[in-house]
C-alpha cells in the first residue's frame, strides 16, 4: 500500500468536503428568508467544520506532498473505501458543532451525526431526526448541508465509478461491464474521462430544469415551495437520496403537481445516465435512422431501461389495486398516484413518501421490501442491486434449469443480441450471493445488538404485559430486517419501526454505526469497503 | 420422454407405496395395545387405500409392460419428480378414507390431506392436525402410517440419490461432486448400486439400534414408551421426519434421557451415511493407520462433518447463555438441555420440540431461522441447504473478495488438499440463488394468497381494532417467511404462527398447496420439480 500517495488523495478529498460546506452558509442569514434571526449556533458550526476539514485536508496533503506515483488497484480501492469513510465522519462535524437536537430534548450524539452524514453522502436519506421543520432544533443552514450531501454523494458515485473505477476494475467491473451488452456501447467506452465529464453535466442540467419547474410551481401556488425547498428537494431527487426539509416529506406539500413532477424526476434520476448522453448530445449512430424516433431509440431500445420500466408499471397496476382492494383509498386516481409515488420513490431507492405505506396490507409492504433490492439501473445515482442485475440473474437461472435436463446443450448468455463474457455469469451470481450473505449477517447482527425490551414495552396489551413469559413481539425481527434492507440498498425509509413515518432514533448508538457500515457497502457496491477487512490488502507490494 | 417407461416405473412406484400401508393395519386390533376397540374407520381406510394404490399402479404397469428402455436423463428426472407426487398423492388416502378429522369438528380435507402426506414423505413433519393423542379423532392404525412415511421418505432420499441419480446428474449432480474432495472417495464410487445396499442397510441397523435403546428406557420406567411409541419415534428421529404421535412432541416424554438419546440419533441421521460406511464395512485404507483412532479417523477428518458439529456446538452455547440471559430457565442444565435439543432438531432440520421457542428471545429465533437454512451433511436423510454448500459457499465469497484487489491470482477452490472442478463452484451459487428466488417468490405467493384479516382479528388490541385504518400484523409477513422456510427445508415447525406449538391448519387450502410444492422442491433439491414446469422438458427426443 502506497500510504503517502493515499494520505495526499484523501487530504485533496478532505478540503474538497471543506469547500462545499460554505454553500450552506447563506441560509443562516435572514435575509434569505428561511429564518427570523441570524443562526448562530448553524454559522459558526459550520465554519468550525469547514476549518477542521480544511485543516485535516491540508495536514494529509502536506504528509503525502511528494508522492506522484501512479494509482493502482489497491490504491484505488483503499481511496474509495476511506474516502467515502472519510466524508462522512467530516460530514458529521457540522451537526455536532451547532448542536442540532435529535428531538426536543436529545442534542445528537456522535453516532447520530456519523449516521446521517453517511446517509446523506451514501444517498440512503435514513434520519435520526424528528422535527425537520424548527429551526429552534435544526438550523436552516445545517438543513441544507443535510439535502446537499445528497446532491455531492449523487455526482460523487457517478464520477467514481466511470472516472476511476472504470479504468481500474474491481468494485466498477460489474457496473462498467453493464455497458457490453448494448450494440451502442464501443463508442462511449474509450475515453472515460471525457464521459465522466459529461454526466456530470448532464447531472447538473437535469438538477436545473428541475429547480426551474419546482419554481415555477412554488409561484403557481403551492404553498412552501419557494427556492429553498426548490434546491433541496432537487438534490434529494437527482440523487435518489430523499432527505426532504418537511416532516410530511413529499406529501408535505399536499400538491399532485409537485408529486408528479418528481416522480418524472425520480424515473430520470435511476436511469443510466449513458443513456441521456446517448440521446442528447452523442453524434447519431446511423444504425437508428432519422428524425425523433432515431433520436429516442437508444433510450427504448436498452434492454436494462425497459425492464425498469416495466417492473414500475406492473408494481404501480398491482399495488393501486391493492389499494382499492383494501379500500385504503376511495378514489382511483388517490389510489395511483399514491401507489405510483411510493413504487417509483422505493425503485429508484429515493425514499421520499407521500402516504404512511405502513397502513397498507401485509402484501404490498412485501411488495415494497422486494422493490428495494431491485433499485435503479447501472449508472445512475440509484441504489439496490440494479434492474441490469436482476435481468442476467432471470436469463442465467432459465439456462440453469434448462441444463437439469438438456446437460451438454449449453447456450450462451445473450443480451439483447450480444453473447456475455462467462465470467460476468459468475460475477451477477457472487454479487447476489455477497449481498444476501451480508443482507442475513447484518440482520442477526442488529437483532443482537438491539434489546427486545424496546419492541416489547410500547406495544403490548395489558394482560400480555402481566404474562411472566409473555411473547417477544415478532416485529423486532421484521423491523431490523427491514432496516438493515434499507440501508443496505440505500432508499432510506423501510418497513416498521422504520417506516416512513418513524425514524432510526431509537436504534442504539452501536445499532446505529452498523447501519452506517450496510449505507457504505451498499454504495460502493461492497468490494470498496470489504477489502478494507482483509489484512493482506494492506500489505505492501 | 418416453411416456410407457415413465408409466412403468411410476406403476411399480405405485405398488409399493401399497403394499408398504400394510405395516400399519395391526394397530387398528386391541391386541396390540393401542386401542380399546377394533378401528374399524382405520381399518377399512387403510384397506381402501391399499386396493386403490395396487389399481393404479397395476394399471400403471400393466401400460408400461411391453417398454424395456433404458432411463436416460431425462427419464429419471420424470420419475423422481413425478413418483414423489404420485406417492404423496396415495399417501393420502389413509387419511381421506379413514375420516380422519382435524380437530374435533373439522374432518381432514383433500389439500389437508396430501399437505400431510407430502409432509410425510418428504420428512418435513409439518401437521395440520390439532389433537394427535385422542384416537377418536385420528385412529392409531393411521397414526403409525403418518410416522411410517417419514421413515419411507427418509430411507426413499437416500436409495435415490445414490442409485439412481449418481448415476445419471442432474438434481443427484451437486450431492453426489460432494464425495469427490475426501480423499476416500474414490474407492467408494464406482459401485453406486452397492453402495445404495449398503446405505439402506446402516438405515436400518440405526434404526432398530434406535428402536431398542428407546425400548429399553421404557421399560427402565418412562412413561408411555412403549414399542409403538419407539416406533414411531425412531421412524421420525432417523429420517430426519419430525413426526410425532404426542402433542408435546418429544418433550412430551418429559424425559431427559430420551431427549439426549435423541439428540444423539437425530446427529447419526443427519451425517453422511457414506462415513458410517467407511467407518464400519469398509475395508480399512492403510493411510488412516491401525486401531480405534484409524477406524474413526474418516469420520473426523470429513471436512463436512466437522463443520457440521462445529456449527452445531457453538449455537448451542450462544442460545444456552442468551436462554440464561434472558432468565427463560433458571438451571444451566435445562437451558443447555433445550438448547441443545432445539438446535440439533432444528440443524439437523428434524423439527421435533422440548420447549415452545416462540417464547424465546428474537434473536434466539432469528439464529434458530438460519440454522433452518443451514440443514444435514449432504447423503444423509436431513434437508436444507447441506452443511458442505455452506463450507463451499464460505471459500468462494473469500476468493472472491481477495480477487477485487488481485485480478490476477486466481486461487482454486480446495477442501482437504483437494482441487476443486470450476463447475462446481459454479453449481453451488446457482443453487444459492435459486432457493432465494423461490423462497422470496413463495414468500411473496402465500403472502397474497392468505389475507390480514387471519392475522389481525385474534391479536389486536381494542383500540387498535377501533381504528379504522388499523395496523396490520408485521407478524404475517414472518410467518410466512417462517412458514415457507420451515417447508422448504423439510423442517417442518417454524417460527410464528407455524411455531412449535402451533400447526399449518389455519392456512387456506391455495397456501397449503404452495407448501407442499415446496417441501416436494427442498426434498429433491429443486431440479426434479423445476423441470416439469418446463414445456421443451416434455417435448419428444
Ligand atoms: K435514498
Ligand atoms: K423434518
Amino acid at each position: 500500500m502506497n500510504w503517502l500517495l493515499l494520505c495526499r488523495m484523501l487530504g485533496l478529498l478532505a478540503m474538497l468536503v471543506g469547500g462545499s460546506m460554505v454553500f450552506s452558509l447563506p441560509w443562516a442569514f435572514p435575509e434569505f428568508g428561511q429564518t427570523t434571526e441570524f443562526e448562530y449556533r448553524g454559522f459558526w458550526g459550520l465554519i468550525s467544520a469547514i476549518a477542521v476539514s480544511l485543516g485535516v485536508g491540508g495536514t494529509l496533503s502536506f504528509l503525502g506532498r511528494k508522492e506522484h506515483g501512479t494509482i493502482l488497484r489497491k490504491e484505488a480501492l483503499a481511496i474509495v473505501g476511506l474516502g467515502w469513510i472519510l466524508a462522512g465522519l467530516l460530514g458529521a462535524l457540522p451537526y455536532l458543532f451547532s448542536g442540532t437536537m435529535r428531538d426536543a430534548e436529545t442534542p445528537m450524539s456522535i453516532p447520530d451525526a456519523v449516521f446521517e452524514s453517511v446517509s446523506g453522502f451514501t444517498t440512503t436519506g435514513a434520519s435520526v431526526l424528528t422535527e425537520l421543520e424548527d429551526p429552534a432544533e435544526i438550523p436552516r443552514c445545517i438543513m441544507f448541508w443535510r439535502c446537499f450531501t445528497n446532491w455531492l454523494g449523487g455526482m460523487g458515485i457517478i464520477v467514481l465509478f466511470v472516472a476511476i473505477l472504470g479504468q481500474l476494475g474491481a468494485a466498477g467491473k460489474a457496473l462498467m461491464r453493464r455497458e457490453v451488452p448494448g450494440p451502442i456501447s464501443e463508442s462511449v467506452r474509450p475515453r472515460v474521462r471525457e464521459q465522466a465529464i459529461v454526466m456530470w453535466v448532464i447531472y447538473v442540467v437535469l438538477s436545473a430544469i428541475l429547480v426551474g419547474i419546482l419554481q415555477l410551481e412554488g409561484m403557481s401556488g403551492v404553498q412552501k415551495m419557494d427556492i429553498y425547498n426548490s434546491l433541496c428537494h432537487t438534490f434529494a431527487t437527482m440523487a435518489t437520496g430523499g432527505f426532504s426539509t418537511l416532516n410530511g416529506s413529499v406529501g408535505g406539500f399536499n400538491s399532485p403537481l409537485i408529486e408528479y413532477t418528481i416522480i418524472v424526476f425520480m424515473i430520470a434520476a435511476g436511469t443510466n445516465f449513458t443513456l441521456f448522453y446517448l440521446v442528447t448530445l452523442h453524434r447519431r449512430n446511423p444504425l437508428y435512422g432519422e428524425g425523433w424516433w432515431g433520436r429516442f431509440k437508444p433510450l427504448f431500445s436498452d434492454v436494462e431501461f425497459r425492464a425498469y420500466l416495466t417492473i414500475i408499471f406492473v408494481a404501480t397496476i398491482i399495488l393501486t389495486m391493492d389499494l382499492l382492494w383494501i379500500e385504503h383509498y376511495q378514489s382511483v386516481l388517490d389510489a395511483f398516484r399514491n401507489a405510483s409515488f411510493q413504487v417509483v420513490s422505493i425503485m429508484t431507492t429515493t425514499g421520499f413518501g407521500t402516504d404512511d405505506f405502513d397502513r397498507w396490507s401485509e402484501f404490498s409492504k412485501g411488495l415494497l421490501l422486494l422493490l428495494m433490492f431491485v433499485g435503479g439501473c447501472a449508472g445512475s445515482t440509484g441504489g439496490g442491486l440494479k434492474v441490469i442485475r436482476f435481468v442476467l440473474f432471470a436469463k442465467i437461472m432459465r439456462l440453469e434449469i434448462e441444463q437439469a435436463f438438456r446437460p451438454n446443450v449449453v447456450r450462451p448468455l445473450r443480451i439483447a443480441g450480444v453473447t456475455l463474457d462467462n465470467s460476468l455469469r459468475h460475477d451477477v451470481l457472487v454479487y447476489f450471493c455477497l449481498i444476501l450473505t451480508i443482507y442475513i449477517g447484518s440482520w442477526m447482527l442488529l437483532a443482537a445488538i438491539e434489546t427486545d425490551d424496546q419492541w416489547r414495552d410500547t406495544t403490548l396489551t395489558v394482560e400480555e404485559m402481566a404474562d411472566e413469559h409473555r411473547p417477544h413481539r415478532a416485529e423486532k425481527l421484521l423491523d431490523c430486517a427491514s432496516a438493515v434492507a434499507a440501508t443496505l440498498n440505500n432508499i432510506g425509509p423501510g418497513v416498521g419501526v422504520v417506516g416512513p413515518t418513524e425514524n432510526y432514533a431509537a436504534f442504539s448508538g452501536a445499532g446505529k454505526l452498523l447501519l452506517t457500515v450496510c449505507m457504505l457497502l451498499g454504495r460502493l457496491e461492497l468490494f470498496a469497503i470489504l477489502v478494507l477487512f482483509v489484512p493482506s490488502f494492506w500489505k505492501s507490494h
